[in-house]
């Protein structure tokens, strides 16, 4: 069971359990326990589709967050990483996949029907925050083009020369959009 | 002196060594003749400093090209880069480097000279796709406090998440940055 691990080979696994059984017995079933649990407790919110203990998220229940404002992306660890920068003081919202005619993924196979009571409730800024593939793109587009008409004011995250890099190593679909979308700048002196 | 070259290990060196011995002789004379001349016949251009064969590139010759953009990258490779997206018509500058003050390169030497000469004679944009890094973005506010008064339009190619990748595995800072720099988006259906 352990070789199923992403990351963990026949190799690893073996490592894994002899250093379970060189430990002490409590150690195995304190993590046996958790993982008995896991599914029972961490569940997601029933607001935004994050992972959340008691039926809501603590984005969702921490009153110190911007309500109006709600990021929206593919998948729960999406939303980790966009905690990673400190930045953002809204909500998320949680899509659980993107659009994907070949794999049979509607809107119907997505947490839309939230979004869609979110939006409806009054929001005032959807930032799509999907990924930058063809289907990231597509299910984006599919937003604006779902809420254009609710009021609601849709963004979509910059795309461009990520952080640290330099132009050599990028693809040229990345450099031809860094261009076009490039920045007026005006530096005070 | 093969092993010396970037990515050939003494292995490596070998091979090609043996290869060539394997060959006509003329093949090697040939490859030998070419490498005679390749720091005579390919110099840089005296308008751009990108790679020239007689004095200026074919960038600056080209007639088709707009004259009044310029696209200002570090290195002559970065425009090759650049150039594989086909969507850019204006030209270049090559600055030959980036500011870095712990390294001893500050504007003297770099590029600049030429570029003051592009900029007196008149261009109406100049976009700095120096790299995301911090001596990149320093070469770049430094660039537009230069010819901040000069009036000319500064722009900075944009930032933000690469084409073609997902959320999960983006840096915290390309995130915060794709954030902060959201588009707004209105589709038309």
């Amino acid at each position: 069971m352990l070789a199923s691990l992403p990351g963990v080979g026949p190799k690893t696994a073996l490592r894994l359990g002899l250093n379970l059984l060189s430990r002490p017995a409590g150690d195995c079933a304190a993590l046996a326990e958790s993982l008995a649990v896991l599914h029972e407790q961490v569940g997601f919110c029933e607001t935004c589709g994050c992972f959340a203990e008691h039926g809501r998220c603590h984005f969702c229940t921490d009153l110190r967050r911007e309500t109006h404002t709600v990021c929206l992306v593919e998948q729960p660890v999406d939303v980790l990483m966009m905690e990673r920068g400190h930045g953002f003081r809204g909500l998320y919202h949680v899509l659980h996949g993107r659009l994907s005619p070949v794999d049979g993924v509607g809107p119907e196979q997505l947490n839309m029907a939230a979004l869609d009571r979110r939006v409806s409730a009054g929001i005032k800024e959807l930032i799509l925050a999907t990924s930058a593939t063809v289907d990231g793109e597509a299910t984006a587009h599919y937003l604006a083009r779902r809420y254009g008409d609710s009021g609601v004011n849709i963004s979509r995250i910059a795309r461009g020369v990520p952080e640290g890099s330099e132009l050599e190593y990028l693809d040229e679909h990345t450099l031809s959009r860094a261009l076009d979308q490039r920045v007026s700048w005006a530096v005070t002196s």
